[in-house]
């Protein structure tokens, strides 16, 4: 890592330092087009390849049906809380949330403005330290689709299960997407800001059901359209051309390691790494129920606000940015994505027990 | 320029060398904070210094006083097209287009959705090769705000005054920001896709006059609402952080070039080193109309389909890329932005001589 630091942010966080490199080696000049992708009309042949082959490469990634499209869309995840109901609330008028955590709150509270909304699932009264079970939801019959936040970067929650709906599923994956196998035919749609285990933020990919475009209210932007976004084939206007061609460096890494089970078999060493220690520390306790345990972001405290100041200040100073925990929850998180090396949490835990004989 | 090409695209466009240098010299480590910019959270005071450096050093540049707020959004223009009549429209209900080229007109096309639309003027009937004057633009009485585009890309026109109004005005400068003094006051709403001037595709600037947010429809995305942007800092979600980086370097190499003084003084050699050329050939021929003429865009052609083939295709040879008039015009474009080196041009004019002895 030499200069590098680790960084577990919980988003915009770590890529992969190879994909940086690359990035910056044809940051002047692509390949021999003589200029840089920041520089190349989008509408010229050299970009229309790269744009090709990082929706091939996630299509084969993800393993994504030819019933389903790959969309990049402005905006993030936060665009997509609007765009949402915006297209498939039309269809009865109602939809389903499941909110377990702050984004699939305010993806609730948007989807307001625009039909009626059911909580089928609340977990604020364990302040969202658990997921609910499948027959805990309280799902309606005529939702036009039942939504969820698949993994939940705050709370350091995960859905372990995709639910059974009679609705069309829509997910957030913003903070878990490539970090494991996924059935993506289960998903209406399914999307994800890429600012996590993706590329630089201004982005998301969306995959969606073909069959479910084109119910959008009258009122929807045009930017917003996922009828006229699959119609144009995500260049309805100038796409983010630079943070698409680094999801395709991203992606090449990701295959290079073994595709999504290769994610998989990663995420399950960085995570297990951590929650064991959790589990046999006598200082730091997991801040989530074990059944409900994100792989992705790992929240735990000490239980004492000062000695968790004082392990992020430590931490920070040996190399370990990014430990404070959301302003929302207080303590510590670690945000573990494809990104950070093995290695990272490894060296993280190292200096946990140190920290933990010190101050224990 | 060694193994780089003039690359004339009308956007995503040339960014100055010195700049992508830049960012690829910092890409795996930014100025030893282990990170590089892309993987850095937006809410950590490394990030946050850069950002508030990039607004502060934009609101030098433009001289944008205090009554306006400078915000980054993602979606380009085209997302402008929305957020304009949703954010403005509510006043009166109808509003003013002066239609001059195809943004103008899908702009006018999307506000129709959200209210009444005055076409005040259209220059369809010239082929959009001329700009109205102050005296042809016929103003409505209850106007939200007039809106126009100040220069249009596809046909090679730029409006050189800035119209008188009752309404508050609202401009889209995608396509010549940056290239010339402005003065901000003027304007209700000013805003810039960042793809041509300023940065890689995936950002808007919009500079607004704080007095006129508020007023959005109800249904008006959260994600497109001026006001929640404007409190939050245009951190309602995740920015394109790594793009505003970008916006950064090149607002410094204009400033370290003149500002948009120094812009001016060379977008002038540039666009009349062509113009002039043009005025004299016998084989090439300006398509605007000399009133209209753009300072970004230049558009010409030989009036013969396939000597404009020929054109194109040994210009690309030479290493002149992208200048192939768009679709919905045919003939050649020359854009000639901030980043387009003097050099550049001068050689493309020796080309052309070139052409038109062989040619003529």
């Amino acid at each position: 890592m030499s200069d590098r630091v680790y960084n577990f942010s919980a988003g915009p966080s770590m890529l992969p330092l190879s994909v940086l490199e690359q990035a910056a080696s044809e940051m002047t000049n692509y390949r021999g087009s003589g200029m840089s992708v920041m520089e190349m009309t989008h509408r010229g042949k050299i970009y229309q390849a790269i744009f090709d082959e990082v929706k091939a490469d996630l299509r084969r990634v993800m393993s994504v049906p030819e019933s389903h499209e790959i969309l990049f869309m402005q905006g993030g995840a936060t665009f997509q809380f609007a765009a949402v109901p915006l297209n498939l609330m039309g269809e009865n008028g109602t939809a389903d949330y499941a909110v377990t955590g702050n984004f699939a709150k305010l993806a609730a509270k948007e989807a307001k403005k625009y039909g009626n909304v059911n909580i089928v699932a609340s977990t604020e009264e364990t302040n969202n330290t658990t997921i609910p079970t499948q027959d805990e939801l309280k799902l309606s019959d005529n939702a036009s689709y039942f939504y969820y936040c698949a993994n939940n970067t705050i709370y350091g929650t995960e859905w372990n299960y995709v639910p059974e709906t009679k609705a069309p599923i829509v997910c957030d994956m913003s903070s878990n997407i490539l970090s494991k196998p996924v059935d993506v035919s289960k998903f209406g749609v399914l999307y994800a800001g890429v600012q996590k285990n993706m590329a630089p933020a201004g982005m998301a990919v969306v995959i969606i059901d073909k069959a479910l475009a084109g119910k959008e209210l009258p009122y929807t932007p045009t930017i917003m359209n996922y009828k006229t976004m699959i119609d144009k084939d995500s260049m309805y206007n100038t796409p983010p051309c630079y943070t698409i061609y680094m999801l395709g460096l991203t992606l090449k890494w990701v295959e290079e390691n073994g595709g999504v089970a290769g994610m998989e078999k990663l995420r399950n060493e960085r995570s297990s790494m951590l929650y064991n220690f959790l589990d046999e520390s006598k200082l730091f306790k997991g801040a989530a129920e074990k059944a409900a345990r994100s792989g992705m972001n790992v929240t735990f405290r000490t239980g004492n606000e000062e000695l968790d100041a004082l392990f992020v200040k430590e931490a920070t100073a040996k190399g370990f940015a990014n430990l404070k925990g959301h302003r929302n929850t207080g303590g510590m998180r670690a945000s573990i994505y494809n990104a950070m090396p093995v290695e990272g949490v490894k060296a993280l835990v190292d200096f946990m027990k140190e920290f933990e004989a010190k101050n224990g």
